[in-house]
């Protein structure tokens, strides 16, 4: 089998390390699904031609929450990166780390500690929202710090923005206090050690699960996941929660309460939308024709995802490599910016090459 | 200048390195005084012989309470340095680390802040004692963790063995819990990944300020530093508060209230001791002249310490050296500690080293 196109890449007129920095991921913790897609997936395949795109596949803040079954996390890692790559990733021009072996995060977040207090993490909305979620009522210390080290994550390798929807900003907000006390306190002799990041806002529509809930979730067990085979597309789309109060085919459906309407708006470009829309307002096109339609569609949509999913899957060892090269990136870049970060605390001690041996 | 003596060196039978280890230090934020030297520094010149004993420059811990000035911490790491050599810690027998330095440090506070919950450090007495010590109301992230960075300060070199006064035993009971968890939790494929510690309790007497206040400590202004000339000694013996009762020098004395009395006791031999006890309570010896004896007594336990500290004072070279070599053996150790931690948690994805190369 060929090495996969990629989607078209315009011309490159500077070198990728030399443009801006983003810094995106996600958490280690199941497969990814259209959810993803269509709220920052696609969008970061279209970023990773404009910008030097960093992926994080964040085993460490996987941990957060379950720390009790980390072999989990590790399928998580590779089922990850497979997802990236089956979604036109490039590996020739992003660059997928894996969180927990860079260890200049783990260094700043301990740093950054310092620097936020416990109040400010307690009543942080997005902490008390996720542990009503989690059903916590005793967090653990690092379920409190997670912001902390989101913040690290951002700064080590000195991204200068970070692709958010609307409300994810207070997340932003965060780091980028973060890092302006820091670059106050610690001024450098050489300029801020860190870059304080913006959030790239970009539409990032959250999509409704199968079941018609709010949200698209492997956990609610109503996600079509990216590696859906095509029976499996069909099927879920088959029982996707539609208008209910439509009882026949020719009854006149209400596209704005329907699932598959939802992911037709999603997927589709605005004139077949408007035209599909219209059908399904004027009752000439019943529930199950609509399904059968969208879930072709979809298929279709995902084709070369599919065709990139099987490369990358008869080839383990390039997705190891692939990691172990963006990882590899990840780790100098790391260790540029913890120099730079020791200079100006004051902490540049020693040189750490070039140790004389020791006797023992 | 010659190298100084070192302390008489027992036959070493076995190489130092596997020997049972012991993790100590301080934090590097003033010079040490008496009052270290009575309660540590003394005991672990000795202990230095018997075990691999690893000493923690806590620059990172000094951070905690000094984030705003880390300059002071920088000058706090040589200083602390220079005192250990003096106080006859032999850097080719033991390992001095600058705890910054050792990115596994780091990244096991971070794991270990999953496995602790915020109540429990909450209501930890120490850093309940230690907030109201320092005047805070409102902790720090990392103030309130600092028993988790303790933890992993000796967790991550697989230290046995931490010298502690009784009144230290709750810290070693929380990292014990920690680090006893973390091997429960991720058994590992090859035994537990991480040592539990025991505290290797000695008497560590705590020894009063020259104002008769509890505790000698530099920020009370009431401390000998190690590296008090004499002439110091003597001026700040001087004015040592002895017995309030004792108006002339025939009245009988009460040595159980008096500071001088208190460093008799910590560097006199017990039959020495006796003598100047009974002068004291018989009204044949005077204060003034009390403190004139004891004074030239602690200059001359002092003197090896002081030409030690002439010697490595004049080689800033050297110092640095140490300081690289012991924290390049940290690393090492850490490292080495880091893969079994990824191997018993499932996250040793793929090797750190032989990446192939990228196109960025």
């Amino acid at each position: 089998m060929n090495r996969p196109s990629m989607m078209n890449r315009p011309s490159m007129n500077r070198p990728i390390a030399n443009r801006p920095r983003i810094l995106t991921g996600d958490r280690a913790t199941g497969p990814l699904h259209l959810g993803h897609l269509a709220g920052s997936l696609a969008n970061r395949v279209r970023l990773q031609h404009e910008y030097d795109t960093l992926i994080l596949i964040a085993d460490v803040q996987a941990l957060t929450t379950h720390f009790e079954r980390p072999e989990g996390i590790a399928a998580g890692v590779r089922a990850l990166a497979l997802d990236y790559l089956a979604a036109g990733i490039d590996p020739e021009v992003a660059t997928i780390v894996v969180q927990s072996l860079v260890p200049a995060i783990a260094e700043l977040t301990v740093f950054f500690s310092m620097l936020v207090t416990v109040n400010a993490l307690r009543h942080n909305p997005t902490i008390k929202t996720e542990a009503a979620e989690h059903g916590y009522s005793d967090l653990t210390y690092g379920f409190l710090g997670y912001p902390v080290s989101q913040a690290a994550d951002i700064a080590f390798c000195r991204a200068e923005l970070v692709p958010v929807g609307e409300d994810q900003l207070p997340h932003i907000e965060l780091a980028r206090k973060v890092i302006r006390r820091f670059n106050e306190l610690y001024p450098g002799p050489e300029g801020p050690a860190l870059i304080e990041p913006r959030g790239l806002l970009g539409s990032v529509p959250r999509l409704v699960g199968l079941d018609g809930r709010a949200k698209m979730s492997k956990s609610l067990g109503n996600s079509i996941d990216l590696a859906d085979p095509p029976e499996v597309i069909r099927e879920k789309v088959g029982r996707a929660v539609t208008d209910p109060s439509r009882a026949r085919a020719t009854d006149p459906g209400h596209p704005e309460v329907c699932a598959v309407f939802a992911y037709r708006r999603a997927f589709q470009p605005a004139d077949a939308l408007n035209d599909a829309e219209g059908a399904c307002r004027g009752g000439r096109v019943g529930c199950v024709e609509c399904k059968r339609a969208m879930a072709e569609l979809l298929i279709e949509r995902l084709a070369p995802s599919r065709e990139r999913r099987a490369y990358y899957q008869a080839k383990p060892r390039l997705i190891t490599d692939i990691l172990m090269a963006g990882t590899a990136r990840a780790r100098r870049l790391g260790d540029e910016t913890m120099a730079a970060v020791r200079r100006a605390m004051s902490l540049d001690h020693f040189p750490l090459e070039g140790a004389p041996p020791t006797l023992l």
